[in-house]
């Protein structure tokens, strides 16, 4: 435990700031979701006063986005662990959904990582950040890629790109602002199954992995015949 | 042509000045991008003072969200042209990316529409969008359904969002930031194929849509044997 407003002095105190300021982000961002996190919230949550963050971090972006970078490595280790030894692209597509649908927190990081996080930290953090990034999406390539020997790295890589969109956007349709939230309620009719994050996600993986089987020329639909 | 800095009276005078705010409004999105462009650029761009476009609109979000409502049902007359009678799945999957790489504003509009515009709305303007958007979304699925009659409206639904979370991610990946855009130039490692948007986008549909032909059941990996 640190003791609040107590300058770190020694390396591994400071160490210690530092993590503590990235589990307090970590706790925030899962309680309210990314975008409602203060500068100002995060200091209160790690004990520490808000110019403290900021020796320790450029910017409240900054420690968002190397959150999201320990998500990415975090989510290529996972799904190593669940990918099956030669699995088919049905166990492919489950343990990608299962392993996305378990993090919702980096679920929300992806989206805010490409539209605010990597505008809000100097050339140095960004190169960091995909630096991490880009070693987390070869991990995943290669997962991918031994599980399925179909699959080529660039196919694995969009097959990347596609699921990690698709995980962001179900994410944010699935947590509503007020407003939205209050409407669904009230006309059930204009939600379009708002909540039904975990489902589609494993669906539209199935058909992107199923895709992956599919001859790329001709035309598929003749394929039965 | 509207004078400018004088105050619409007439009906058809208060149209052409919305008219005028919506093109000042995809004038300005298209050049620099939807989060770049504030209410007082939309006022310059459409010859208005800055307060007669609070007397149109609620609010600059109200101003885009209104224009993706629209790009929402421009996408799905475009589509529904594209698609060809009884188009295959590959077909269909061109048409889906083609229309779409065709609609910049409305790729870069979809992400903000989820993560800023809805936000910054009343309900009942929040209302009137999730209404024409829904029915765009009716008539895309009609589209894709009569394409391809073994996908069902639930599918076409999980596919349109799929299609679209892809369309939009994307859009953001090919359009950096200056601090991302720089570190690309200087390391193009680090850039992964970021301006490939419209042939990344035409892969992820095809996987998705050739997903479609796949049976659900079984390991899809056997079914050539």
């Amino acid at each position: 435990m640190t003791t609040p407003f107590q300058r770190a002095r020694k390396p591994e105190h400071k160490e210690q700031r530092r993590h503590d300021i990235l589990n307090a982000a970590a706790t925030l961002g899962r309680r309210k979701g990314v975008r409602a996190v203060t500068l100002t919230d995060l200091a209160a949550e790690a004990g520490i006063h808000k110019s403290a963050v900021l020796r320790y971090f450029e910017s409240r972006e900054a420690v968002f986005l190397l959150l999201t970078a320990d998500a990415w490595q975090d989510w290529a280790a996972a799904l190593d662990e669940a990918v099956p030894y030669a699995a088919g692209p049905q166990k492919v597509a489950a343990a990608l959904a299962d392993t996305l649908a378990d993090r919702p927190l980096f679920c929300d990081l992806l989206t805010h990582a490409q539209l605010t996080l990597e505008r809000g930290v100097s050339e140095q953090e960004v190169r960091a950040f995909k630096i991490t990034t880009l070693d987390a999406v070869d991990r995943v390539t290669d997962t991918l890629t031994t599980a399925m020997p179909w699959v080529s790295r660039e196919q694995a890589i969009d097959l990347i790109a596609g699921v990690t969109a698709i995980a962001a956007s179900l994410w944010q349709t699935a947590n509503p602002p007020d407003t939205l939230a209050r409407l669904y309620a009230e006309d059930p009719a204009l939600a379009h199954t708002p909540i039904e994050f975990a489902p589609r996600l494993k669906r539209l993986a199935a058909l992107l992995l199923a895709g992956t089987t599919t001859p790329t020329e001709g035309d598929p639909s003749q394929k039965h015949t």
